[in-house]
């Protein structure tokens, strides 16, 4: 079996070192999306892309920063991992829609509507009431399909994510999520949302977080990849990737602090429990970066071709981000919307 | 007499409008460094540059930001105005040596590290006592080194202009004074000042401010351009261009906020007086930005050559930008200090 061209990773939030970004080296992941922000505000979320500039002045042999698909292509000449930037909330953009462009010229990539909760901009999965996209909201995707920002609703919920797909112009991205044919997780997504998703040109990461797959920690690899495939029966190979949601060497503070941000004063264990309220461990096939190609291996097994497999591992994200990170008047007449549907 | 290839204006603190950007086009002037800060924190700047964003989305066949010389001459191309940002004040980078490298990102391109009182970088030109550069005015120059931002003494007094001269790594400028031998206010330059600053390949834009003239708002052009000859005779021809100082359409009130910011409750009247509190009047030669010819013209009357009057009117200044804006890591091995120096 050939090593797939490009090892995407759709998104991640780990802490991170010089340790981690040796692990993506040695996985050969080239490109990562890295969460800079889960409830931070723009100040905060400013602080947190400093720490990446420094690390890409200590670490340039490992690491540099990537704003286009070209920055990736130029990352894997370098042997380096291109990092991308996103965030898993609307909160770095306060009340203020001129932030959707001035993030975009620090980087950001991708923007979820919603983390969990309501936001200003549409409805979180964990919410009893999903109201849709918000007036802000219509106005902020309209803003971030200008720029080149990607609207991401891993975290919102359905109603709210089918409006995303319908009224934005460009394709979206559900960065980190499973379908729930597969588990039925609050933050996995129904047939409905992946079948818009695929139709619109959208792209889907699955999840390695054991929250999100079945059987958890005890997942097996044959049963993930089992799902990856029943997943592109329903919504073909070319629009789906990994997004492994790794959140490695943090402690269970962090997990806290994601769950729980400044909003509440009782204690939220997300889709942990008081039992089991940190980062679940992860499956023994897939402990960190350097376990990739473990995934490549178990997607030809359950039946892709090596080249669906190479899409899945990389290519489909390379080609969404080659559109997708651009300022719409930089694609001139090309019409965005759909230009990924099989 | 031939037009100089380039119109650079060094520095404008005009109320932007429409009006204004076709004023630019009306006077062929290339590029306008802008100030985007005089007291204002990070958040108030990047509220600034938002405004720009705006305008740089209304009126893109009026105006389009500049980060580098080859955006200029892209500029100069497309029939549009070049704008550079830069702030009078490090009061954006707040106490934050890492808001240097994201302020560069947004665009900036310039910064004082005062503006008349003692900052947390060096002593305004307004302070009893000079000081020189502080412990952080000395890190944060080496960063803005690192980036290419560049270190700009305009409003700073003496023993701090010479230290950092000395300190930084790069030239640097002063984008808007005056030499003292032809007008001795607070704000301009002595001789000892300017040959330091030519040595080290720096650049000064002779400012147009009624309060840097000689006899203010009656200035004549002569004495203008005879003060720019005998500043060549100092320093020579090549380290020398406009930064006019235009502030155009504002009401009084800006110039209270410029000198007074929120750091006294007490009224400083700045280089005015309680009786002449507002902004003066410009020369009747100097009215805006479609006067710049009448200067080009009083330049060679005065006894330049067509070539050195080319240079003061833009290409000194944009020969400058191609070093000055540019990371250190993408100036390899070239020694970017002195660069410039006759």
């Amino acid at each position: 079996m050939d090593r797939p061209a490009y090892i995407i990773d759709g998104l991640q939030y780990s802490n991170w070192s010089e340790r981690v970004f040796r692990q993506l080296r040695e996985g050969g992941v080239d490109a990562v999306h890295v969460t800079i922000c889960y409830h931070e505000n723009f100040r905060e979320t400013v602080a947190n892309i400093e720490a990446f500039n420094r690390w890409f002045e200590r670490f340039p042999e490992l690491i540099r920063p990537a704003r286009s698909a070209s920055d990736i292509r130029a990352a894997k000449r370098e042997g380096r991992t291109a990092i991308v930037f996103g965030l898993q909330n609307c909160s770095p953009i306060e009340d203020d829609i001129g932030l959707v462009e001035i993030l975009h010229q620090l980087g950001v990539r991708f923007m979820q509507l919603t983390y969990n909760n309501q936001s200003l901009l549409a409805t979180g999965c964990y919410e009893a009431e999903d109201t849709g996209i918000t007036r802000m909201g219509r106005q902020v995707i309209r803003e971030m399909n200008r720029v080149g920002l990607t609207v991401d609703m891993s975290h919102s919920a359905e109603r709210s994510t089918l409006e995303a797909i319908e009224f934005s112009e460009r394709p979206i991205a559900i960065t980190h999520a499973n379908p729930s044919f597969w588990h039925d997780g609050l933050r996995n997504k129904s047939d409905t949302v992946l079948k818009a998703l695929a139709e619109s040109g959208g792209m889907l990461g699955f999840s390695l977080y054991p929250h999100h797959l079945k059987n958890k920690s005890d997942c097996t690899l044959a049963s993930f990849c089992e799902m990856v495939a029943r997943t592109a029966e329903l919504i073909g190979a070319e629009q789906i990737g990994i997004g492994s949601d790794l959140c490695l060497d943090h402690p269970d503070t962090v997990v806290e602090w994601m769950r729980n941000g400044r909003w509440t004063k009782d204690v939220d264990y997300g889709e942990g429990s008081a039992a089991a309220a940190g980062f679940p461990p992860q499956p023994d096939w897939f402990r960190d970066n350097r376990d990739f190609m473990t995934i490549a291996r178990g997607l030809v097994k359950a039946g892709f071709s090596e080249t669906e497999m190479a899409g899945i591992m990389g290519g489909n994200w390379l080609a969404f981000y080659a559109h997708a990170f651009e300022p719409a008047a930089a694609l001139h007449a090309e019409p965005a919307r759909k230009s990924h549907a099989g």
